[in-house]
């Protein structure tokens, strides 16, 4: 059975509560609920981590090569800063999706760059929390390829 | 029954027999096959365009209006060089999501610029002719939630 | 009896029914009424077009040099990225208006530089549909003299 | 009856005595006799004034406030360095209208930046004297619709 | 019996009458005689179009792929901002000589980018009609050495 | 009683040990205690924190929402390279003050970006261990005034 | 017993009636109230003057060095574009503050860019007329620790 | 008899007593009568204006026109930020000497960078009050080889 | 006995099984053996840490001021990204060699530029594992000469 | 007799044992025969040198002036680094052709720029030692016409 | 008895026979001359090289330290490119005097920039020959108050 | 036996008596005295070369092809500005060291680009004398283990 790593990056732990002209009404724990139906449905086990710091998404990342058959991540602010990340990322050998709950290319300037996409077999930007189910299913397609 | 628009932009009825490590082995036929499989699939009309020229893309576009639920379209080339593209796209009212068969963040400097994306809905790129069926997707559940 | 030719750009066809804000709300029939009615009064003949594909325009401008006195043109989207456009305007020797419904001024990075602009006797935006008339009457005014 | 302000910015007390190929061979008394007649032909006040300090746009701008329906100014090189006037300039809740002599686009890359202009209706260049003439026209129609 | 392709960009259609002093004296009926001339002398058939159009340019070089051994083209202004045209050339693998009338080192510096010649075996500028003759010399080694 | 958070950035713990020149003598203990006295004098309570982590700072700025009325930050080195914190402080209703030891405008050309500065209500920096008092006085008369 | 001068750059006496989003409610004389108030209060002299003209504050900032012990300046407009201030702030030896009524990191780019600020003590910027208050403080606690 | 006008920018009164190691000991008073001495033993007559107003500059550049033989202009800051005092250079037609009292490459970047030099004869910087001159003497060979 | 503190930046636990070409092929393990072994033998003591916090780092380094007479640290992605270890080793008074397995010149773009190599005594890059004995043998012959 | 200088820039007396997959297998010897073989099929006489040393292409060039009726040249390196060689070809007044074995446009970024082709009547690159012979083909023409 | 070490650098050798209306009509033999009778009327000896080797200006600039109390050199092209000649005169510990035969301000955008200006105590451009003759007169000054 | 070539660029000729605080207080002399000792202790032979010629570092470097089995180098001021250098490096197929005595990090703007440092193996810089020694062992390290 595959196993897909789910990561959500800094401050996506208030998603519902913030800003959410931008990045919509639902909470992370929706949002996650709705990851774990879609694995349930499709058949795939999947883990879920958020954090806020760069430190834990780098060691998080790492330890995915031997546990996990690919990665879903959100990197959010660390997707313009972090080349950390961006090495860990290129540091395991496994399809990676990059989403992104808003479409960044509407956004501020500096989030026009993304350190971490061009490590990512794909990106995924602009639907909400539909994002990571695209996501998902983009890389169940990916792997089953393989 | 929804109807939606799917726009190929220059270049990408040569699919299949030009750079296949970075566009995939498809023609655009089998794509286009695809796409429909999916439409019928799901239910919905799609009207599938390619053309080499910039003008017809504006000219459908426009024409989208009055006839489509949404757009998906993948500009290609001019998804990098065309603000009467941008300009029809955000005079229409109607969903749009752009797409890419390759992961335009992974190629040269000149195609990390989107000039058609930040009036898109959400952008999906780097899963081959896949892209066009996840953006369908996307753009499904986008216009069944109005 | 001296000869002007109106050029339209790119989704100038769509106006009245697109982003008023920043348009205005007349269509392009209504404002091509109000140029022949100038024209009329102010005893001139003026032949108008359209066109979204650069090309065309390009042609239309060429075949200018022989049987026009002068231009006013709006070369929309194109006035941003055409450099075939600012060639063809080149390379006829007659007086040339750029006009503008918007002023660029006021709007993204990317429509504050003019390729055609360097090339035309003097540009004029802002006014609306108004453009257009005081565009006629600065080259009416600049054949008058010559 | 309606009362408009012109301002004249630096340096164009000497024309028809400086650069007759780039400005034209009007004097500044001569283009206001042309801007006085043509207030005359169509029934508005003008008032005119010129200064080469910054400041003195500054004060007259902030001053046409309660007294003027309308501003029509040629900033000449403060168009390009001046964050004063602009924020004079968008301190009064009255039409404004940019205008040039010359077509700024054919001239030095420092005057293709207009930090005013932003803050105008609209602009006008490149018509010599005219380009005042056409300014007012402009400007005399925008009052009059509101 | 090798088969060259030589395409005419925007606007060289008015060689002759335009800016004689960059482009040279000949018209384009007279620069396409000596290519025939030239073509008859070293034995290989040569096929001739021009177009303004950015679009028909893309599937003129599309069809190439098929029925040509080699490419000579003047892209003109389409060299500095077609990426569609860029793509097109990289899809045919025949070789490719990118040709300029004039030497665009020594022009506007937008003229100085240029998108096609990376994907061009060579670049030959500055020679005016000339140009197209030691293109066809140098495509013609190429493909006699293969 | 009103409740201000006080966050210290990374390397501040070393104040008073650390190129004095620049940040000045006083160490981080030293200023926590003015800081404490000055929220006696006022009436109000005050909760210090320091940290190494963007991580850290991220979390804390997040519990904030619930917990303080207000915020006073020395971002330090992730002024200029945290997106995360910046997002959190976006992310909590409270008046926000940016407080720096040092005038950054007098330091490296890096130094001159705030990330984080667009966010808060006001900034203040330069007067050393005093620009976290006046700071404190900045956000008091805020949140009094609401 | 101290003499403080305080500047008020160009446009400043327009206040509360330009803006008042950006730059608060009070005019200037309100604005000066208060100022004088808190000078009262705390036992120093204070003088104040406002301009339009950037050689006048040049001349005021001149003459502070013998009869002032400090300066609290908001240069406003000037801030971006005078190197003259910068120059007559650097010449005279007594603590300087920059303050502005809104928080400048929040507007154009333009305004980004500080040339006076390097020069000054220290700035502090987005507290509306408190700002200049608190730069009263600032400098007070700076001149009597001298 | 020649006459040359020798202009004084901003700030230059404060000479003398004003960052020394930057500028010299020399008061502008002294310096002037250095000019002076050396106008008397060249048999020209000299005037000399200081100014901080970039307008009075301006105003002054205009009367030389008619009044004197050239120019010897040190526009300390406003070198490299008055276009209005570059178009006034440009406006008189007779030889113009740039000075400086120090070497402006050794300066801060923004010093680098100067609007009117390109429209003097010649620049002289560096050598302290000896740049004026210096410049006097190039400035009358200039004008007797006339 | 000199005591060194060696530091290892975010991602090296992954030597070894990362990216070999780039990194070669000895894992930490076995590189700090060899870190040990050199320090045997030249009769120093070597405390080694590897993490992937930012924070973790800014705090081992502002630990080492009072514990090691010296610093060797490969701050891997954070050399490109992180103000914050660049002020810990700026706040340290001891030498200090950055060290890089890879030749950084023959990188991404992005890391051409190190915000830690100006506060370090000297920078060795390119020798893989050896990049580290080599920079043990440089701090120590700084450390023997003091 | 036409005679014909043709120069060869730094390294390329390498050719054949560097970088073969760039420049191509034959030595600067046997390329030198090919041109020797075509002068003498033509009926002209050419002079060859090859220099490292950009002060001896200078002067090289220099003493062209009087000896040659044109000159044909691969600056090599310092075609992107060389303003001396740029000023010596600018200096005499004869046709010049720059000719490049690679396609410079193909390379490294610090290639894309010529500071001696905006001097030249021409340039040429990208046919390995054919450039030569089309760039004597080219010049010859040219001064035949002359 | 003062000695002067005068450096003429790459074609300067040319001079009265390149581009007459840049750098004037006089040969080097005929500057040179001047030169040597204007140091005979100030009682100073002068010793003249030019080379178009950068080397051998480095080399001549090295051994000045010992031999000459002063240099003025015009470095010509190497002005703009050359490090090494700006570290050779950075390393002689005499007084440096930089000249220019035309205004270096009013040329190409390369020659902007010099390398070697923040080097020398004082910078002449725009006078012809004259400007060796104020060069040298300059330095004499200089030298005579040390 | 293996051979070694150590090459001095422009001006390390001066050491000892240049700027002292940057390159050290040793002569060159004295340095190559330790490279000598150094080798003679390693067992390899050393020649060392030194000159302030780009083309005589060129030719030395392509004769050491055949003669050397590493090369170190330290390009002093031509590290920065030489791409003909560089291209010799690239054409020798042997390892390469790149030392600098200073950190360049620390120094001009200017300084931190090097052409050639990504053709070199590995850069060591900021060791004084001692740069060498490290490079030489890093060399000889790296032809041992081949």
């Amino acid at each position: 059975m595959k196993k897909i790593l789910v990561l959500h990056g800094p401050n996506l732990n208030l998603l519902g509560s913030r800003e959410n002209d931008i990045y919509g009404e639902l909470t992370l724990e929706e949002i996650n609920k709705r990851i774990k139906k879609f694995a349930g449905g499709k058949g795939f086990i999947v883990e879920i981590h958020q954090s806020n710091h760069e430190g834990d998404l780098v060691t998080k990342i790492q330890e995915a090569k031997e546990k996990f058959n690919a990665i879903v991540i959100n990197p959010a602010a660390y997707t313009h800063t972090s080349i950390a990340i961006r090495d860990a990322l290129a540091a395991v050998n496994i399809p990676i999706v990059e989403v992104h709950l808003s479409n960044i290319y509407r956004r501020e300037e500096f989030r026009q760059k993304s350190l971490t996409a061009p490590i990512a077999t794909g990106v995924i930007s602009g639907f909400g929390a539909n994002s990571y189910l695209l996501g998902l299913q983009a890389v169940l397609e990916k792997i089953s390829k393989k």
